[in-house]
């Protein structure tokens, strides 16, 4: 049953390996002060600040900056982030960077200008910007999170050990622009390449995996999922194939850009689970998604088998003649852990820096949501942690 | 390959049993001047007319109307239509009805403020308008354009007996909204249906069958192809099936709205054949790319083959042990002819009136174009018309 639902996307997208030209055209449209948001610095390596930053000065625009925005953004750096946008009476949040970059650069933009405390307001309460908000435009360096084309944002309280997202209604909040050239990615390492492919055939996963029907929805999220596995056994043995890399990043765009979830109800409880033991380790996104996922889907699989059965042979071409459901179903799931240990993904938390004596703060720091085929007691989020150990 | 693109498209959807109900909201947008256009009159039987009209009298809109817009929208009714919205000083135009209405919507949109001839200027010389356009919402009532969500609009000049499409390249052309609900489209007669449904078929192919890569664009299509197969079969049986239908209304607008073409080369000369039989014979749209679809198919298979045979593999589900690449294909494309057949859509074009002293008249209404695996001569589409007769 396709539900009721609206749709808009409004972000317009630049993508290949001349993309960047068209920044100065986009930079017509906004005012003269742009905040450029980055992170650790390794655009300043492989030359991308230098350009960009050509390409503002060309343009005549007056550019603040805010550095060193971290893997996993933190509500502390967003309060450092507001202060320096406010003092610059900020045109246009220009975020140069990966999802980090681009969900801390939407964090600012309905941040600017709200008096009260952001994390209290949009992470906790959830609730929807009141104030003006500014414009973001991005320019991905890194596949995977999507949030170049959503109005996604995720935020991490070290101290609380939280690390929350919100996806805003408001399209007015999802990036203005974005331009995407594969090139950027090709210089990734691969740890990162590949937690980034898992991070994007998981948002898949987490839209795919509710409901029983035949929505076109679900069609469309298996085709990309094959594209996805494809291309990402071409880039595990060449990450520099920019074909790959640039079929890779398109899915990465369309895998999250709200398409897959209309129509529909969705899971995502992979992403709690793994966004919990980021909040505890400070481990790769990507990964902690990879860790969590086989033990969270065979704990749902009796829930939810006619779903798996159909991602066996429609994803991963399972043949099912003389076979249970079951059967059928597990053989997909064992397919997919094939792949994933060929892309060397992370298939346990201890890899990713977790303990034992962890759990207990993994699991007190994981948001169980009401949806897909079971609903989570607290005891069952400690089982699958204690299986992803 | 995928190749260098932009992609943008701001089109607000409303989908749903209930998706009339944001009309209201939608028209707080625009002035007080509303252009109502709609077709023959289906919609006055069906109370769609009177209900939109209620909203658009509560919220205080001045109504003109252009009625009667036929299915191949001529360039005189074009005419006809500028002049009523120019004398009513139209802030915006509402289109009720199917891709024909939409169509001729987005043609008045750039010619109500255009003082030459729109036909010269948008359909022959295939221009950008360089006067200010006026925005177009849709309400619609039919599957199959995919009008609803794109900036193609299709004329035709029946003397000429030309029917050409232009697809403009400014998204201020789509729908600024579309209303999408199901269950309008439940009331079409079966031969309708099933012509929409081809339609939308036909759509996917014309950007799948073109490049011979790994694009992620091509596993979407084959996703929407899976789908439009799955539900057309159980809408067939069944055409009140909401589900179905449901989810044929959202392919359709997936099929053609450019997420398909991105990054890649495209065909689309079944359309300009079909398009061609059509300026003739004013036969219905669909059914005149179903009779030629296939001897089209099969003449251009040799130079297409590796495309063909996965087409067969992954939408028909061919197993290709022990067969040669050849077989294969064919075998896809068997399996196709028998989906079509049991739609019941026109196989051939002496169902839809052509005769075969009329081929030389569709032969030369067919503009040829430079794409897909094969350019075809102008005797190659001669014997495909043959073919198809």
């Amino acid at each position: 049953m396709l539900g009721n639902f609206s749709y808009c996307n409004p972000t317009k997208l630049y993508f290949g390996d001349d993309s960047l030209k068209f920044l100065k055209d986009e930079l017509n449209n906004y005012g003269d002060n742009v905040l450029l948001v980055y992170g650790g610095g390794s655009i300043k390596k492989n030359g991308i600040y230098d350009e960009v930053v050509a390409i503002l000065k060309a343009a005549g625009k007056n550019v603040a900056e805010v550095a060193g925005v971290m893997p996993n953004p933190t509500i502390h750096k967003l309060n450092e982030g507001v202060a320096i946008a406010k003092a610059h009476q900020t045109d246009l949040i220009l975020a140069v960077g990966g999802g980090s970059v681009c969900d801390y650069c939407k964090a600012l933009s309905v941040s600017v200008n709200y008096d009260g405390d952001p994390w209290q307001k949009y992470y906790i309460n959830f609730e929807e910007p009141d104030c003006e908000t500014l414009p973001v435009g991005c320019i991905l360096t890194m596949a995977g999170t999507g949030s170049e084309m959503n109005a996604g944002s995720v935020i991490t309280f070290p101290e609380k050990k939280l690390k929350i997202g919100h996806v805003f209604a408001d399209e007015k909040i999802m990036p203005r622009f974005s331009i995407l050239n594969p090139k950027y990615t090709l210089t990734l390492p691969h740890y990162q390449m590949v937690a980034g492919i898992y991070d994007i055939f998981n948002h898949i996963c987490e839209q795919y995996f509710s409901d029983e029907d035949d929505s076109t929805t679900d069609y469309i999220a298996e085709g990309l999922m094959r594209s996805v596995i494809h291309s990402s056994r071409i880039a595990n043995e060449n990450p520099q194939d920019y074909e790959a890399r640039s079929n890779i990043m398109w899915s990465a765009t369309w895998a999250l850009n709200t398409l897959l979830k209309k129509g529909k109800t969705t899971d995502w409880m992979v992403h709690m689970l793994g966004q919990a033991a980021g909040a505890v380790t400070d481990a790769t996104h990507g990964m902690t998604l990879a860790a969590v996922s086989l033990p969270y889907y065979r704990h749902i699989l009796p829930y939810g088998t006619a779903k798996f059965k159909r991602f066996a042979e429609n994803v991963w071409n399972v043949n099912p003649d003389g076979k249970t459901d079951m059967q059928v179903a597990e053989e997909g799931l064992q397919a997919m852990e094939s792949w994933m240990k060929e892309l060397g993904l992370a298939m346990h938390l201890s890899e990713l820096g977790a303990r034992e004596d962890m759990l207990p703060d993994i699991a007190n720091a994981t948001l169980i949501l009401n949806s897909g085929y079971k609903v989570l007691t607290k005891d069952e989020v400690m089982q699958i942690l204690k299986e992803s150990l």
